[in-house]
């Protein structure tokens, strides 16, 4: 496998089929993620060659020399199951995409499809790297100040003490790449800050982080209302926890929305309101705006894999393939092996693994 | 134990001790909620006579026949570990108030203390119902259309699948008692609404809520987007991730807050816009309001206990006052009783109790 390691030059492969929105806000994605990768770098777009086609036209970009197509005629469907969807799509775009990484043909991947199927078949073809045994999605979030990482949102609904300790060290590199934070602070997410609290899983996994020594700065056990003031920048949950945390402040936001379209009817001095205010509201939404960090890379993997999460419009794509280029250019994946290595010296050491 | 079945007074212990605001608070509270409550029921307030005396004066309800005081020396801090405090601390305010209701001196209590002490004492004092191991916090939360209750916010973070059918069967009670809602729609908190997702607990959950067929109203797993829409009336979930589910969203709230007033700074144009709004702001405000259900019952007791929550202020308190009186006059909690004893038997008969 080729991690581009030291290279100046990057290949994304991006899956282009089984989004919710279809292929053409992929294809645009990539067109306007043109600007945000290097000028050496290369996309390959990956499908249904005579959809992808005509979809490069539209997106002027059919002569571009970044620009490769790669064919793959099946597509997995949101609602295909893991290891069916592998054994019986061969030829599907995501499928195809990840074996491309795994010859060393692609230096990444990026996917708006099934995260189910994404997490099952990055797992089996691309393999945790040592020392993980399951790969754990990492979320950027707002907060106050500005931006934290929320992991696992999803992959590994029951994580171990020792998976939530190897999220945590992945976490770490992860917001020094992607958020370009020195010592980001780690907190871990519980029911009560104080030792003891919040069940023997938590209380395990707090005292093997704390054995981690200066290796990740880690703050101690957080609670919900502590993750969104700006004093944690990575906060660890298991992945039913976090999944159902991601989806709830999501469907939370959309209510907001609703409520205000709602209570203000059709009015025109709540029109002036809104007018008035406008700054401010744009100003707000820039700041919450989840397209802007639309992407979470599958951590834990011996390659890098972008899934593009949030509403899977073009600018969450566009993202997911920013954030990806970002990662490869800190060489981030083998810095996670190492660090996980010297992790498990270190637990090893303190006799705290428990299998 | 008296219940007070049937009877048309309810005593009501409230203890007045150990809340983040003080007593103070409590007390209005209190002289707030005789508004409520009906005109032969009697409020005992429980905590040091000497601080009480003052404020029942300030609050110009020394004389009135429905209040009284009952002296009780000691405080529970809000840093007190429960077996610890259960034992050193005989005569505090929160032991005292779930004394009376265990002697039948008070209907229910109601206290803003340390959550984990009260639950912990109030398992011991007044022991889980038969049928329900570990009782489990009820909150009241907005959703789209009017309200909803999610449970369990954080009495037991270590929930199995029978503690969550538990729950699904007192928190569709609850929803009848205290939101009016005669089939409350139940819905099984997880991560993806196929079977077979979310992992052994929540599909052994699922398997057992599906036996019990029409007892409740379980319309089957929900994720976390779906929550707010309005379409489930009880969501159920571990206490682990309720807890950070209910303080996430808290923190969302002041985030958002913060994040508006910060974004406007003051400017003339802005504070047009405000005010030109002001009445949707009210609108949303009196709809989101944590106050306005600020009590969550600790369900499944063989008497009512009812924890203050949020801001701990007199509204949510006076509220949770009215929502224990109403409790008391739906007769939840020998409801309750009764149908844990069909539940369990259902799903006896279908084999599916693993212990």
């Amino acid at each position: 496998m080729n991690t581009s390691a030291g290279s100046k030059s990057y290949r994304i492969a991006v899956d282009c089929m089984g989004g919710d929105k279809g292929p053409a806000e992929v294809v645009f994605a990539a067109a306007m993620a043109l600007e945000d990768i290097g000028p050496e770098d290369t996309l390959i777009l990956i499908g249904q060659e005579e959809i992808l086609t005509p979809l490069l036209q539209k997106a002027h970009i059919v002569d571009n020399p970044r620009i490769k197509i790669h064919h793959a005629s099946e597509i997995i469907a949101m609602d295909d199951k893991p290891m069916q969807a592998i054994k019986s799509k061969k030829d599907a775009s995501m499928i195809r995409a990840l074996e491309m990484v795994k010859a060393g043909e692609a230096d990444a991947m990026v996917s708006t499809g099934n995260t189910k199927v994404l997490v099952g078949a990055g797992t089996l073809k691309l393999r945790p790297m040592p020392g993980a045994d399951r790969p754990a999605l990492a979320a950027i979030m707002p907060n106050h100040r500005g931006h934290f990482i929320l992991m696992d949102v999803g992959a590994n609904p029951e994580s171990t003490p020792e998976h939530l300790v190897h999220n945590a060290v992945l976490g770490s590199l992860y917001a020094q790449a992607a958020l370009g934070m020195e010592k980001p602070r780690v907190g871990l997410l519980t029911v009560g800050t104080e030792e003891g609290k919040g069940g023997e899983r938590i209380n395990h996994t707090h005292a093997m982080l704390k054995k981690l020594g200066d290796q990740i700065n880690y703050v101690g056990p957080v609670e919900g209302f502590d993750m969104f003031e700006g004093e944690i920048d990575v906060v660890i949950t298991d992945g039913f926890t976090g999944n159902v945390l991601l989806k709830s402040l999501e469907g939370l936001f959309y209510m907001l929305q609703g409520l205000i379209k709602e209570k203000s009817g059709f009015n025109l001095l709540y029109a002036l309101g809104f007018l008035l205010l406008m700054p401010v509201l744009s100003k707000l939404k820039h700041h919450l705006k989840p397209e802007r960090n639309g992407g979470a890379p599958l951590l834990g993997l011996s390659a890098l894999v972008m899934k593009a999460h949030g509403s899977g419009n073009r600018n969450a794509i566009r993202s997911a393939i920013r954030l990806g280029r970002e990662a490869l250019s800190h060489n981030m994946t083998s810095r996670m092996q190492d660090a996980l290595i010297i992790a498990k010296e270190k637990l090893e050491e303190s006799d705290l693994i428990v299998q």
